[in-house]
C-alpha cells in the first residue's frame, strides 16, 4: 500500500534525529562503560601519573570507554546517502557520561585509512592527551591504537571530535566527515543519570565531497514531508503512525533536558514548538531561540505543555527548509 | 531647492526604520486592540476549551487582533522597491503588546494568493494554533480566515512570523517577503506599557526576487548620505531637518528600551553610537554591541547621555555600509 | 642549518599574535600614556566643556594617548604580505588602557591617504568625539589631526575604530585594513592593573586587495606546521625552541586573562586547549567555546592547569585551517 511505504520512508528520516540515535548511543554507553573500575592500584597508578602534583588524594572512579574509527554509510534522507567517518558506526558518536571526579579513559583505535583523533573539550587532561597536533602521538595512524585518559572537573555539556588535519584535509572535513560526540558531565549528585528524557542534538553540515548537507544527528527531515502526511492520514492518523515508526514521545508536562551542540562552521540556531517556557543555562532566553554559534554549546530544559507533533528545527529557517528539522511527539 | 528635494528624500529613508513604523504599529496597536472583552461568557467559553485541564479558574483578559496578510509595496530607499508580503500593510507588522496572564487571539484573513500563517514565539497554546505544517488547517488558503488562540505565560519579546512554504516557496522566503512582527509580553504589575520610549527593530533580509536587501523594519539608510547632509546643512541645520521630517527624537537621560529582533538568516549584531552605556536583559554587555542571531531577540535599555545625530547600525559593517542603518535623535 | 631557518620562519609567525604584539602594545602604551595629567587647570577646563550640565565636581584623571594613522606591510604568514592601515605601525593598534572616572583624550593625526577617524565603543562622550559621518569635522583628512576626549563610566572590554568611509572605500574596508584596537576600562580600584597575564586578541578577516586572510592580531599560524615542528624535533625540543623565539609561555596554575574581541565582519569563536575551566565574564560557559559574533567582545578567565604547548584558535574550523590559530606555552 503506497500510504505505508510513504510513511515508512518519511519515518525512517523522523526517527533518527532524537530516538534513534540516541536509543543507539545508550545501548553503546551500555556496553562501553565497564562501571566503577575500583582497583586501588589502577586508581592510584593513575593517579599518581597524572595528578600527583595536586596533593589531596581522593577516592576517583575510573570510566572507561572504547572507541573505533570507522566508516559507515547514512541515510540523510531518503536517497541521500552520505560516506561518513564515524565513532563506533554512528554520527554523532557515542555519549559519555561521566560525574564530576570521575577519571575518563578513552580507549581509541584508527580503523580509517589516515591518521584520526580524539580531542575533548571541557575535560582537564595532560598535554600526552591533547589529540592534537601538539603531540603527534596522540593522533594513531590507521590499524594503530591510543589510550586517553582524562578528569572530569566540572559539569556541563562538552563535546570530543577528530583534531587530524591528515590525508590532505584539513581538520573542518575531519569533523564534518562526522567524527564528533558529547561528553556530559553530571554533578556529583546527580548520580546515576535520569536519561530518559534526556535529548543530544548536534547541529551540522555534513561533508559529501562535494558539497554538504544542513542534518539535525545525520539525519534530515522536511516540513513540507510532514504537511503530506498530516492532510493524508489526518492529524490523529499521522500521529499515530510516527508514534508507532519510534519518533520520540514525551508525556506532557514533563521536564525534557535538550544538549544541543553547534558542530558545523555555520551558525545555527534552535527552535522548538509548543509554547512552552525555555531556559537556557538555568536563564530564560529571550524569544525563544537558542543560539549554536559554531563551537557551542547548550543545555535547554523545557515543559511541553500541550500534546502535539511538535517541530524541533533550525531557525536559520534556510537550514530549516534544507532539511534541519527534527520532530517530537507529546501526549 | 535643492535641499530641500535632498533632505525629503533622505528623510523618507531615514524617518521609517523607527518613528514611521513605530507610530504606524502604534495606531495599528490602537486600532486592533479591541481592549478588555471581559464578558464573562466568552471568556469561560475560551477558558473552558483551551485551559479546562489546568484547573484553577482565574479572571482573564481576552486581546483581541485583526490581522490580515496582505500585498505591499515598500520603498526601502530612493528607488529600491520591495514588493513585500505584509501583515496589516507594513513590514513588520503590528506589535502586539499582552499581559502575562492574557489570553491571546488573532483573527486572520489570508489576502494573498498562496497558504499563509501565522506562528508565535513564546506564547503557549494547542496544536491547532501551531501555524506550521504540523496542523495544515492552521494555515489558511487565499481568501481563507483563522482565528488562533494563545496564551501569554511570561514576560519577554517574541515574535510572530509566517510559516508556510505552500506555493514552491520555502518558509524562508516567506518570512524575508515581509511576514513578522513583534509580540511583547509585559509582567502583569506593568499594565497598560508606558510605549513613548521603546523601539521595535528588526533586522533582516528583504527577498527582492531576485537578490535580497539588509534593512532594519522595511528601510535602508546609508552613512555617507548623512556626511553629505551635514557637510551640505552644518549640524544643527542637519539635526534641525532631521527633527522636521519626524525622525524619532527623545531626551538626554531618558532611558530607551529597544525590543531587537534578527529576523533573517544572516548573523546581525546592534550597535548604538552615544556613549552610553547598555544593558541587555538585565545585565552589561561587554562590548556594548548586542549580538542578533538568526531567530534571536534582546531587551536593550539604554540612556543617551548627550544630544546629538545618534547612528544605530548593524556591527556587521558590511550589512551598514549595504543600508543596515537608521538614526535617533537626542535633545 | 634547515632547521633553525624552519624554526625560525614558523617562530615569527607563532609569536606574533600573543607575544609580540602584546609586549609591543605594552612599550606602546608605556610611551604614549602620559600619566595623570593632574594640572587643575586642564582638569576643570574639559570638565567645563563636556560635563558641566551633570553637576557634581570630582577629581578626575585625564589620559592621553598620541595615535597616528600610518601605512605597514605585515607579514601574517611567511610569504602573505598585508599592506595595512595602522594605528601607530602595529594590527590592531595600541592597548588604551584607563580606569573608570578618567577623562581620556586620544590626539589623532591622519598620516594616510584619505579622511579617517577614531570611533570608540563603550566610553561617554558627546558629538563632536563621535568620529562618524553625523560630526564630519570628527574625520580629519590626510595631514589633519584632531582631539577626542572621552569619559570611562563603567569598566570593562572596548574597542575603537576607524568609522571613515573615504576613498570611494566602505566603512568596513577601513576597519579590515587595520584600523581598530581595545580599550580597556578597569575598575576603579584595580590600579594600576597587573597587565603581566592578560592576553588582548582580536579575530578578524584582513583586507587583501582583492581577497582576505583570516588572522589573530595580524598573525596568522597553521596547525600542520605545528606538527611538522614538534615531529621532527621532538616534543621538548620544539617546546625549547618555540619558547627561546618569545611565543608567550606562562606558569601552570596562574590565572590568565583574556580580552576577545571579534572585529571581522564574520562570526568567530575562542577555544584554547588545556583543558581548564573557562569563565566568560564571571559566568562559566557551556561547551567552553566563546562565541565571537561579529562586534562582539568577552573576557574570558582561564587556568592552565598543565604543562604543554596549548593550542588556541578560532572554533569556526574551516578559519583555524585558513590560520586563526595562535599558541601559548604553559611551564
Amino acid at each position: 500500500m503506497q500510504y505505508d511505504k510513504y510513511v515508512l520512508n518519511r519515518l525512517a528520516v523522523l526517527r533518527a534525529p532524537t530516538g534513534g540515535v540516541r536509543m543507539a548511543s545508550r545501548s553503546l554507553f551500555d556496553k562501553v562503560v565497564v562501571g566503577s573500575i575500583a582497583g586501588l592500584l589502577l586508581v592510584f597508578a593513575v593517579f599518581a601519573l597524572v595528578y600527583a602534583p595536586r596533593g589531596t588524594v581522593r577516592a576517583q572512579n575510573v570510566r572507561e570507554f572504547f572507541m573505533t574509527a570507522q566508516p559507515a554509510t547514512i541515510e540523510l534522507s531518503p536517497g541521500v546517502m552520505w560516506n561518513a567517518w564515524t565513532y563506533n558506526g554512528s554520527v554523532p558518536g557515542p555519549i559519555l557520561r561521566v560525574r564530576v571526579g570521575d577519571i575518563v579513559k578513552i580507549h581509541f583505535t584508527n580503523g580509517l585509512g589516515v591518521r584520526h583523533s580524539i580531542h575533548v573539550h571541557g575535560l582537564r587532561y595532560t598535554i600526552e592527551n591533547d589529540g592534537s597536533q601538539a603531540y603527534p602521538a596522540s593522533m594513531p595512524g590507521p590499524g594503530q591504537s591510543y589510550t586517553y585518559t582524562y578528569e572530569a572537573t566540572r559539569p556541563g555539556l562538552f563535546y570530543y571530535h577528530c583534531h587530524s588535519s591528515d590525508g590532505g584535509r584539513p581538520i573542518s572535513y575531519h569533523i564534518q566527515k562526522g567524527l564528533y560526540g558529547a561528553i556530559i558531565v553530571y554533578p556529583a549528585d546527580q548520580w546515576p543519570p535520569k536519561t530518559e528524557y534526556e535529548f543530544v542534538q548536534f547541529f551540522g553540515e555534513a561533508q559529501l565531497d562535494p558539497g554538504f548537507a544542513y542534518h539535525i544527528n545525520g539525519a534530515q527531515a522536511h516540513e513540507h514531508d510532514l504537511l503530506t502526511l498530516v492532510e493524508s492520514q489526518g492529524y490523529q492518523g499521522a500521529f499515530d503512525a510516527l508514534k508507532a515508526a519510534g519518533v520520540p514521545t514525551v508525556p506532557v508536562g514533563t521536564e525534557l533536558t535538550f544538549y544541543l551542540v553547534g558542530i558545523g562552521d555555520q551558525y545555527h540556531s534552535w527552535h522548538m514548538h509548543g509554547g512552552s517556557p525555555v531556559f537556557v543555562n538555568g536563564a530564560p532566553v529571550e524569544g525563544d531561540v537558542i543560539p549554536l554559534g559554531p563551537g557551542s554549546a547548550a543545555i535547554a530544559r523545557v515543559r511541553v505543555t500541550n500534546p502535539g507533533i511538535w517541530l524541533i528545527h533550525c531557525h536559520v529557517v534556510v537550514h530549516a527548509d534544507a532539511g534541519m528539522v527534527t520532530i517530537i511527539l507529546a501526549e
